[in-house]
């Protein structure tokens, strides 16, 4: 479905998704309509009516199911239909809302994305996405998990669906896309490497080549292209790492007095860097290549992060992603 | 060769290997002598025989070919049979030295360890590997490189490798074992995960189970093993983001009068941080598997890197690295 122009995007939210479920996502949903975000469809269990009602000025869809964060997804989605995961998927899938966003299960939400709103024509594999918080120029990163082996037609497609959220979310001109490998030539790399150069070199509007890992967070491009394997191990190292240092960083402030005094007078530089780091502010993953908008919110978020991966979710809905990325195929 | 119990290791060094080279390898050499590290044989052009004997105690081998950091490797290597690499990884072979240190191309070090120094026999495919520098439990990480595609065999082997290696370089006593994935369940991963994980938890010693990205920086165990690729963009993305996030951290103190004086004043709490972080700390990368101690230095290193490297090298020899690696076969 193509919002563009149609004004400001309905977005279906999950009120059982996340570890401060539901209260983050209701606390999160007054934010976003405050802002005027977007209007909100809660999907939630019966009981959550009176409170939606009371506290916000969203709509309401029962959904009496709840898929938990530690289920076999897959197996999980389809034994329940009246899930959150499955009623808001079928919410987008039939026209009542423009996109799905949850803070729950990832694999789960993949899986009833497949099953309920399903792919685009043409598209062979839907790929999870990540905008990577960086210091200044933030890539787009995919496939980060939806797809743990590939084939070099594969990431073609996913360049060319992060192409088209890069335009959407980011509002990137022309991006740029590199392709992640161990080499900075194109003779370097694994046979997948190898054979997706090869393919994206003729094909890929904007392909700058390979990139390595030492440039994720510094990127030269606004697209990085990978198979879901090493996004994954990608993504989840970049927050291994940044959560380490920082706390290497915090103690190395509490070792002296001195340091402790220079930490205090240090804090507002310091509170601005942890804002641009942040990932909430990128609104979460979106599952690119099912036809409707599906954003998956970390399970972690409060309330900022749940307002914010609505904002998102009616952003690339009003620009018409699905479309957009039908078109380029 | 086993050097238990034989007394100080003879390691060769190549004194055109780095982007310092030769004085930042001479200066290292010095460093590594004075404190008694090893005997050193160090491998150059005959113009570099009056420094080495003038300003050092090693013994001086003539290697008049040099292969730099931007050729083909195994190309060059194999044309060029009097490089340092060359030259340094026959002595290897020859027992003329127990070791060999080179802060050059990597690509062309691996393809000289397997053409002059071979592999140990029964290892199928020598792998690379790591110490990543933590704040805790500082993990070895293989392969990172030299294998872009992989078997589960491979990997159970890399498994056994690096337990030798956690043992001989970090005195680590009975080594535990985690396989990098995307997810904790054994039912997660590549079919290359998938297939490892059933061959190693019957096979590997301290068999964990998976590890994921975000455990590699804080891990919960000694040996963390994957294939060339995902290891290569997981040690060059901890680089990348490491150089980012401290980058951020240093804007942020200038960016006010408050946080500059902070800064000044936390200070000697960062520089112990930043020694704590120091990959060079850990002396290199080993190639395992071939039958014969070659470690390889970072490019950029200074003279400290390159004694740090030296030390590293000695000590695994000395710890008999090759023949307990054979012995586990």
């Amino acid at each position: 479905m193509d919002m563009m122009g149609r004004g400001p995007a309905r977005v279906a939210v999950d009120l059982m998704g996340g570890d401060h479920a539901p209260e983050a996502v209701i606390a999160g949903i007054r934010i976003a309509r405050e802002a005027g975000h977007a209007s909100v469809v809660a999907v939630g269990p019966a009981d959550l009516r009176a409170s939606i009602e009371s506290e916000t000025d969203a709509e309401f869809v029962v959904a009496d199911q709840v898929v938990s964060m530690d289920e076999h997804p897959a197996a999980a989605v389809r034994s329940r239909p009246e899930s959150t995961m499955a009623v808001g998927c079928r919410l987008v899938k039939e026209g009542a809302a423009d996109a799905f966003f949850t803070c729950g299960n990832t694999g789960a939400a993949l899986a009833a994305g497949l099953l309920y709103i399903g792919r685009i024509p043409g598209i062979k594999r839907p790929a999870l996405a990540t905008v990577v918080p960086a210091t200044e120029r933030v890539p787009v990163l995919l496939d980060i998990g939806a797809n743990a082996d590939c084939k070099p037609e594969n990431l073609v497609q996913f360049a060319m669906m992060g192409r088209e959220y890069a335009r959407a979310a980011l509002g990137t001109d022309q991006p740029t896309v590199g392709l992640l490998n161990i080499g900075e030539e194109p003779i370097k790399g694994s046979q997948l490497a190898l054979a997706a150069h090869e393919l994206m070199k003729d094909t890929v509007p904007g392909f700058f080549g390979n990139v390595e890992g030492r440039d994720i967070p510094q990127p030269p491009v606004d697209v990085i292209v990978t198979d879901g394997f090493t996004g994954n191990v990608a993504v989840k190292l970049i927050e291994g790492t940044a959560k380490a240092l920082l706390g290497a960083v915090a103690d190395a402030f509490r070792s002296t007095l001195a340091s402790r005094l220079g930490a205090a007078l240090a804090m507002s530089g310091l509170a601005s860097l942890k804002d641009r780091l942040d990932p909430d502010e990128y609104g979460g993953a979106p599952l690119l290549g099912v036809d409707g908008v599906l954003l998956v919110g970390h399970g972690s978020s409060g309330p900022e992060a749940v307002a914010s991966g609505i904002r998102m979710a009616a952003r690339v809905s009003e620009q018409g992603l699905p479309s957009r990325i039908a078109a380029t195929l």
